[in-house]
């Protein structure tokens, strides 16, 4: 069953060469979706990272409620890659993530109700500030629109 | 690349029919996995019955050490699946969970120095305890063992 | 400026004898809303009662998503009510609290947008399983609809 | 009933202009308090102006032990504003908030054993650094004195 | 310099036979003290057990403001041997746990103003519920009263 | 009994002129440890002050596996000295703290299977950015090498 966490999870641990067909069957099944990548040590940036490409794909409309949806969806996501305190530089690690935003119903074939759900999901590896001392990390935050 | 947390991802999200041959994949490229299903609204189930499995299919050795690299590698996996307080009935929501234990390199091809990693993934639906009513999570929880 | 927010904070902390008139110009301001109190030392009680309240009023439609937003707002209120661990019975403290939920815009007048939010304000005392061993606590919780 | 939770509360939320008044029946009641607003995208401003305003007010008494419990009300309090992580610039969002401070009997009439005690408010809004993406919050911390 | 955070962790990682004679000591010094000895899988049962020695013996005065004190006490302690959640039989982990509770000034000699703090010291072992499956904790809290 | 975590608290605990003596003891005992100092606002100094020590002492490996648990380690035993965030100068609050990291059997006489663990212990203040609004705090993190 195809599932809008699924698809999110799917298209954020691809490999640059698996994305673009994978997007493209995102796409003929009905969903849309963003897809980027971020490093930092800053919680901030990934924040910013993901919604500069919601907004610049317009994913979304420009309200604040599709804002906020968006906003706790990452935030929910940030917590399975820091599992425990939102934290990157502070406490010293960093991280480089793949990350995919994903828009439509929860499941398909669709509920038939229209409502709308939003996944990103965040993967990628987490460590400290020097080469290869790092493991990997995913998380998933799903809000409705 | 093939990588420790990529191969438990996959596991954990693959259906039913997916599941035999990626498993024969995964053991051919030279990981040791372990996967099962769980359903509770108690955290305590989800890691017993994690270590169960574990143990069951004698996945890591009897001593303490390798039990408490599995267990703080569950429950990482369990703050994506939480997001935020590791709760489940206490706070009125279920969840019905598929688990990968995965036991090898970081990455393949390995680094050469045999350091051995585990490799926990966490995915299905969290929601209120009524059908239908929820939606994805997933977590994953890394550890040297 | 009425705000959603402040109309649920006002509602739950009114004494029994100011309700009635307050919910009387809540609704003639164009808000809905529900109000109850419930005492307990387990967290689940506390989101069981608000639901059950809401689900009786009808204050929002049936479907997962108003119960998926209403969730939330529940859990950030409880925030407030916890100060740091969602947990009440288990670290032996117990909480007496009015609770209140608002539909509509989060400030009059209106957006004309139609945007509509919830608010979930919670007002009551935290203390020792012993009489009058207890101080006073508030949370709220706001999401879109 | 009148109770130092309830008191600062209604400070925190009251308009500029309900505040003199409100002031004055808080003091002829027997409470003392201090109110005052800040904004900022970090925690450590708000602490700050918190205790300032305390100190210039001479609220307390200057030494450790007030110092001791008003930093703890104001973190308490902190917790319903933030949900979850105390975090504000370093997750992207910021606050513009009134805070009041109040000090005196847990309610009256006062029990006779003479016990002060210490209530911080915090009311306002968070949100997105965007001008109207932004929602409602409060918090409560109370403490002994 | 005598202070009161080391004299309470002292008294809890004391073996047995070491108790008695710094019990004396500290006794000696201006300082008074509560030990005992606590294992459970709820924290709840930590909680009332430091507590109702502290009352068997007096160490406080019975009104709500010391319990206030010592409760906050003893949950920062708890934070200390949980890190991260304050759970253990519902993440599947027990304590067995040795506890100190210290009155008196902050350090020696104090400091005239007859400022008096409370100190609750935790050490023991968390584990899984197997014998020998554990590693030592510790936790401090330190209130004033 | 002698246990790897008792030691490291000692350690941590000991005044400059107890040091000397209680670190030739731990050493003849078969434990190899690594103590020092560190002050700051900002954990990440914490993290990078106890991570040089041991890099500096060659306590542990070079490679990612040590240093992986080392981290977590430090992590833990910070748990304890924040109470809740792992937060410092953010929350407008800073430390002082000597540290030991042990590294040996979890308790001696040693299991005989060769079994490595790691303690860290962080001792010392926090407190108000001014001298002498501060009091003790403690943290132990303990984990399999």
């Amino acid at each position: 069953m195809q599932t809008i966490g699924r698809v999110a999870i799917k298209l954020a641990v691809a490999d640059k060469e698996e994305l673009p067909s994978l997007l493209a069957g995102v796409v003929r099944s009905g969903y849309r979706a963003v897809v980027g990548k971020v490093g930092s040590m800053t919680a901030e940036k990934i924040v910013a990272a993901v919604e500069t490409a919601v907004q610049r794909e317009e994913l979304l409309e420009d309200g604040y409620r599709h804002v906020h949806s968006l906003y706790h969806a990452i935030i929910e996501a940030f917590y399975g890659v820091c599992r425990g305190q939102l934290e990157l530089g502070q406490i010293l690690r960093t991280v480089g993530l793949n990350f995919a935003v994903v828009r439509g119903p929860r499941a398909l074939p669709a509920e038939g109700n229209g409502d709308e759900w939003l996944a990103v999901a965040l993967y990628g590896t987490i460590g400290a500030p020097r080469k290869g001392f790092e493991h990997e990390v995913i998380g998933l935050g799903i809000n409705h629109l």
